[in-house]
């Protein structure tokens, strides 16, 4: 084996690091015997040489003459011989496929003395053959647009030889014009050429972005493959073409696919001719469908996945070019796995392993069409921050929603940023988009919990007025129609094809093998029962985070709250507060009638006080004619809430310190809450979890846990009942990880709120890093998202601290993560591995949580 | 030696925990061999216990009494004999002075039948002394106010044996109506009542309110004094005094104290007798003052210290009744530490370690006449940001304070909070006050630099208008007078009076001293020739932190400043920024010039640049006039600058990233200045450190160095010079002191900045923490201000992770601390444990801030 060259018959499909991923499936093929035409891969390596060079080695080219000359010796063909020319196809392939580079030239080795020999026998075949080669060598080799190749072509009424010898002469003219030399008439010379330009491509543009932005960097360079030729264009009973092994759409297992007769394949690429479905080959030429049938499945079988496999029927005679896992919709990708497994093709720890996380949550969403998505124009970029496609007319507020959605048409809710004001347009619209905020902002909150797509922190996004927003270059006005992915962050101009997906029954089948192997449990996120109910027919183990503030932007229930707040002395403040105890303790009997006996966690009260405080003037004016405060009064206090850091302010833990009637209050409905449950479901027996956010010191939650405790244990003896209440600690600030020790003697839990420690520990405000983080992205600074996975080198060592030192007091303590990473695959792998107990997700992302979870057991 | 008791004999002056400070040096001085009345001591365990128990116990009581009986025996009195009475002083003494707790009783055991025997002798000493036990158990046991006995006693024209028995009378008829008791005949009643009283003061209001202000909470209780009384009242050759063997006010060695004849220890505190200098002994009674002066100055080298004693004459004989430091002003600490260390008395490192650095700040700034504050009104407080004291009239605008100060009138500045275009007027104010703004707001950082009292964030402030505000419950007009400290952050009512300190000789002596046992390194921050000069006249070891930001706050420069932000091109940008280029340049030669060879570190711009904009309506105009961009586009602009988390948004290097050119022109500049100097001054070589502020990814910093070294090269090889350029990193964010192995590897030095590391590792933001950092303090979350002494516990774990990480890398790069902890005492000491090269801090902390470092060395 040569240091550069490995030859099909010495590769496997193992070696794709080595010869990319086509090269390792043609020597896997050939090596099981399969009908591959002969060749050889040149390795990665060699790309990776060529970029440092920017030429083949002398070395390299001696080592590819030694295998051409291999070739020829097993073929008994030549390369450059009149009389039994080699012909060779050049195609790149890296380990992973992606787009960007210079993909196949075919008929190398064909020059005019050649072809002159081979029209011999079939004139029409041969000077197409070089008629073809000129134009892809022109164009692939040496970039001269195709257009000027087709414009000379298609000046032709009819093909027949003496056409084809025009085209020929004018095809080498249009080279000679534009490259300023003469095409050469020697094969090697177009072999080493080819090759340069595959490897060069590599370098190109457009495919170094590609890998950026997939953040692709342990690649180094792509395989060439140089292979004999077989021709789909010889005669009559040859053909080209493309087929799977089951329907890439629906899963369904059958042929899918298309053959072109007597063509070359870039014809059913370029889309002149029009193919006939697979199937039709079963009348046409039954043996060789047979054949085909059962070489595809048996590679289905080999590969034990569901395979894309290129062909040529050269004269009768079945060849394989290609074969590779074949791309699907997460709908087929489920039923698909789901079937191999029953096949016995697959092992459950397969299905469970190969089933991708991407499907499960594209299974969920409603996207667009993937060919509307190709012609559409994008308009603007922001925050992916909940997933799912709309489409709709644009709207300002409430009113213009409104008067939409009444009249039957759907709406994209566009604003600066929403508020508890909006809540009622944004349950009505089909997407919200919003200028500013980050991927914890109260739009990006929401509407991951009502499972609705949103785009928050769009710099793209300038609002006029509340008729007019400038998105991107072009202005739009209230009423016209845009699309939003809010999976993808992008905005597009018009109205692109939604395609609703059914959820497949594979899904459920999938999860419910998945669940049964969980490694760390998996919980919710969840504010409302609904949120309840969909996290557990997602099959949560319980639920890991109620937001209690969430309850409260509810537009009626925000002014009660809204007077808790402007109350001046802590009298008036028990008298609001006496207003929402019933309101809350409502609220609570609905969530722990939702969950039934699993475990639930209630956050006390979070957010600064201001954030229920109104904006706009407008809201403003309402508050003060329902609150009897002047405008001027109400905008005082307004004034004096406001915080410079509101992220580092008056919120969490230390609302309790210094109003304890709140959190009073809110131990209160929950006891209320727990008694009437116990009262109308004796049977059954909550699991409640009091959660204290935002802890930095240890005398902070031991004062708050005594007043709680005080609470609970009056309750209990005034109504003679116990509950099983446990009270814990929400480690959000660096501080807490380093004092957990500490933390954990006075806590019967530990849950992790990454969000807020990763903005901590970074020094990133999420509302704000919009206006840099494009440039960090660029620059390669923070390669992953910390907001989207955990930065295991800052966030994940002091989580490692954390739970070290909270383990060596109580080791048996549940810790857990709630918060955005609770969703992400590598995140919740790094959290299993430093021991956490579980984590805590948005219903939506249970599922995906579930799979990653059992794969960790599988692995 | 009993559980709970020690005798005088028994004890000495290291017991001061168990024996208080006052039984401990009475049990020294009898141990010594002076004239101490025979006595002992009830430790301070015994209180504790009676906090618990609320009354004392038996085998406590026993024990009292058994010693009693043996001075009883020593003495040949008897407590309650007629005809031997042993009468008692009771008093309280815990380990350090605190106000608050009951004081004295004299003159305990006498009574009705007692006093009649004494009578027989001398009746006016007999029945003064009985009406002045019944007054004072009366008063200080039982709490009748001591205005209904003075009452009674000043109805009487003139004192004689029978007024005096209507007087005691009177007083037993008083006590019995308030106490609803017979005034009690059993003197073992009267002294555990006594002592049970001086035990029970520990928990009162006044006194925990003084230990929670002060901090103090490892002391558990006060010790109780029992001694046998001596008659400054007996006769004419009768005396009580207190003296000083130096003078508190001047530190001059002189006795200095006054003396009362024929009088009690209260009366001199009364007031109601005149007592003479202790002077006019010399002439009355030469052997006795030779007997005091003898005994003071044993006193004093013996403790090593200047003394404060209280003495008693009876008939002749000289008794010493307490002896301690006595209290001084800072000046007169400095000369009396020196003088003692220049007679011999204390050794060098005594010297050193008995310098106390609260003298040494007091030595710097002007104060308020300490009687003044005793009689003053608090009208409210704020943060204590800058030190000193000052006295003006209400100005709120610059307009208004060059008005009253032209007119020759002194000026406080009150504002919401201040910004660039208050420069002016700060610099001719007095004083600043500003209503918010936390610790490292513009007030409070410009101030200290000017060295200007400043209180920052006070809740008690509300301003009305340009002419009006309401300080606590008053609301004072423009031009009236307030007075303000900033070094405890208190706002006075009217005029104090101020005492401008004189910095006397020894400040310097002292710390030149220090200097040479300098163990971390003193730097200081500095942003202007001044400052550096004053720095440097306090000798410290170089520049820690230059915040260039400062530069642009000057009147003339924030308009280039301003321009340069609202370039909405790179290429305009470069064209505000090579305007300010000269400027900056200028800037830095300036202060290179004033630092001369010493290490100077410059910090490239960290603020977000919002906040160079203005906010009110009047400077937004102005600047739309300079800027000839309209007032609305320029709201437009400002709005899209705001952050939702300024201090967690686009600040420090993420500037650098984004705007590389404006680091660019910092470097440039900095160049340009250092050939300046390098042409001007040959033969001295700077030595400058460039500073990456707010780095948290390790490619951030190999980025910006990068940028930053090439502009060096390229300068150096184009001007053919050679500069001594380190470039270093701020570490201030959490996960920049978990990647510090990374960071050390790419950086010549670090510097940790805890202010913002600690609002990071806290999550606070100082700017809004008044909101809550009271009822903080009050329920003892947080006893320390972590931003004044460093939090041990989470941002020193942080450092400590840091520093090992860095020096596991390089065993020697320079690390130290800039930021407010680098002048706070306890902060330096741990800085040292844990290995930091120096600390930073402001001008005006470098002398303390030796002296701590000194301390290290010798401890």
């Amino acid at each position: 084996m040569s240091t550069f060259i490995t030859t099909f018959k010495e590769g496997n499909k193992e070696m794709k690091q080595q010869l990319g991923g086509k090269g390792a499936n043609l020597a896997e093929m050939t090596n099981l015997g399969y009908p591959v035409p002969n060749g050889f891969t040149i390795h990665t390596s060699a790309c990776s040489l060529y970029q440092r060079d920017q030429k083949l080695s002398d070395t390299l080219k001696n080592d590819i003459k030694k295998h051409i000359q291999t070739i020829e010796r097993e073929t008994n063909k030549n390369l450059g011989s009149k009389s039994n020319p080699l012909l060779l196809s050049i195609r790149s392939g890296a380990e992973i496929s992606m787009p960007g580079m210079m993909d196949t030239i075919l008929n190398l080795g064909i020059n005019d003395e050649i072809a002159y020999e081979l029209a011999k026998k079939d004139p029409l075949f041969a000077y197409d053959l070089y008629r073809r080669f000129i134009q892809m060598y022109g164009n692939v080799v040496k970039g001269i647009p195709m257009e000027k190749f087709d414009k000379i072509y298609d000046s032709f009424d009819t093909i027949n030889t003496d056409s084809l010898l025009t085209i020929i002469n004018d095809y080498k003219s249009l080279y000679q014009a534009e490259t300023k030399e003469t095409f050469s008439q020697n094969p090697y010379h177009h072999l080493y050429e080819a090759i340069e330009s595959v490897m060069a491509s590599w370098g190109n543009e457009r495919a170094v972005y590609y890998r950026d932005v997939n953040n692709i960097h342990n690649i180094k360079g792509t395989a060439v493959n140089v292979q004999t030729m077989v021709f789909g264009n010889v005669d009559e009973h040859s053909a080209t073409g493309v087929c799977f092994s089951r329907n890439p759409s629906t899963g369904k297992k059958e042929l899918f696919g298309e053959i072109l007769w007597q063509a070359q394949g870039e014809d059913i690429v370029a889309g002149t001719h029009t193919p006939l479905p697979i199937q039709s080959l079963i009348s046409k030429k039954p043996e060789l469908y047979e054949q085909l049938h059962h070489l595809v499945y048996e590679l289905e079988k080999h590969y034990k996945d569901m395979q894309d496999i290129e062909f040529t029927i050269e004269s009768n005679r079945l060849y394989l070019l290609q074969t590779r896992s074949g791309k699907r919709t997460p709908q087929a990708a489920l039923k698909i796995n789901r079937d191999l497994f029953d096949e016995g093709i697959i092992s459950k720890k397969e299905l469970i392993l190969q089933t991708n996380e991407h499907d499960i949550s594209g299974a969920l969403h409603a996207e667009f069409n993937i060919d509307t998505v190709n012609l559409a124009t994008e308009i603007g970029h922001g925050m992916n921050a909940s997933p799912g496609a709309a489409v709709g007319r644009i709207a300002f507020n409430k009113e213009q929603t409104l008067d939409y959605v009444e009249n039957g048409y759907n709406v994209i809710l566009v604003r600066h940023e929403t508020s508890p004001d909006d809540i009622q347009a944004m349950d009505q619209a089909q997407g919200i988009i919003t200028a500013q905020g980050g991927m914890t902002s109260h739009a990006a909150v929401v509407t991951r919990a009502m499972g609705k797509p949103c785009i928050v922190g769009s710099n793209d996004i300038k609002i006029n007025n509340q008729n007019e927003v400038i998105i991107g270059q072009k202005t739009y006005q209230k009423g016209d129609y845009i699309s939003m992915s809010g999976t993808t962050g992008t905005i597009y101009d018009g109205k692109l094809v939604l395609e609703t997906q059914q959820k497949p029954k594979e899904f459920d089948q999938i999860l419910n093998l998945g669940n049964k192997h969980q490694t760390i449990k998996i919980l919710a996120n969840a504010d409302t029962p609904k949120d309840i109910k969909t996290a557990l027919l997602y099959d949560a183990k319980g639920i890991g985070l109620v937001r209690t503030e969430h309850m409260f932007f509810d537009e009626e229930r925000i002014r009660l709250f809204q007077q808790m707040i402007l109350s001046q002395t802590s009298e008036k403040r028990k008298i609001a507060l006496d207003k929402l105890l019933p309101v809350q303790a409502e609220d609570f009997y609905n969530l722990f009638k939702a969950n039934g006996s699993l475990p639930i966690t209630v956050r006390y009260l979070d957010p600064p006080l201001h954030e229920f405080l109104p904006n706009s003037p407008h809201a403003i004016k309402s508050l003060s004619d329902d609150s009897k405060i002047s405008v001027v009064d109400l905008k005082k206090q307004i004034q004096r809430l406001q915080e410079v850091n509101p992220m580092m302010g008056h919120r969490g833990i230390r609302l309790g310190i210094t109003y304890p009637e709140i959190y009073t209050m809110q131990t209160t409905a929950i006891l209320i809450a727990a008694l009437k449950h116990y009262n109308e479901n004796p049977t059954i027996q909550l699991n409640i979890n009091l959660m204290l956010p935002l802890v930095s010191d240890l005398k902070e939650l031991i004062i708050m846990r005594e007043t709680i405790s005080k609470t609970i244990k009056n309750y209990e003896s005034k109504h003679q009942v116990s509950f099983n209440i446990k009270i814990g600690t929400m480690i959000e600030l660096p501080r807490a990880c380093l004092i957990a020790d500490e933390i954990a003697e006075h806590s019967d839990f530990i849950s992790f709120g990454t969000n807020d420690l990763t903005q901590m520990t970074l020094g990133f405000s999420r509302d704000d890093i919009h206006s840099f983080i494009d440039d960090y992205g660029q620059k390669g600074i923070y390669k992953n998202d910390p907001f989207k996975t955990i930065d295991t080198d800052g966030v994940g060592e002091l989580l490692k601290i954390a739970v070290q030192k909270a383990r060596s007091i109580k080791p048996q303590l549940p810790m857990g993560v709630c918060g955005e990473h609770g969703g992400d695959r590598t995140s919740i792998i790094f959290f299993e591995n430093i021991g956490m107990d579980y984590v805590s997700c948005s219903p939506y992302r249970v599922p995906n949580a579930i799979l990653t979870s059992a794969k960790i057991g599988f692995q």
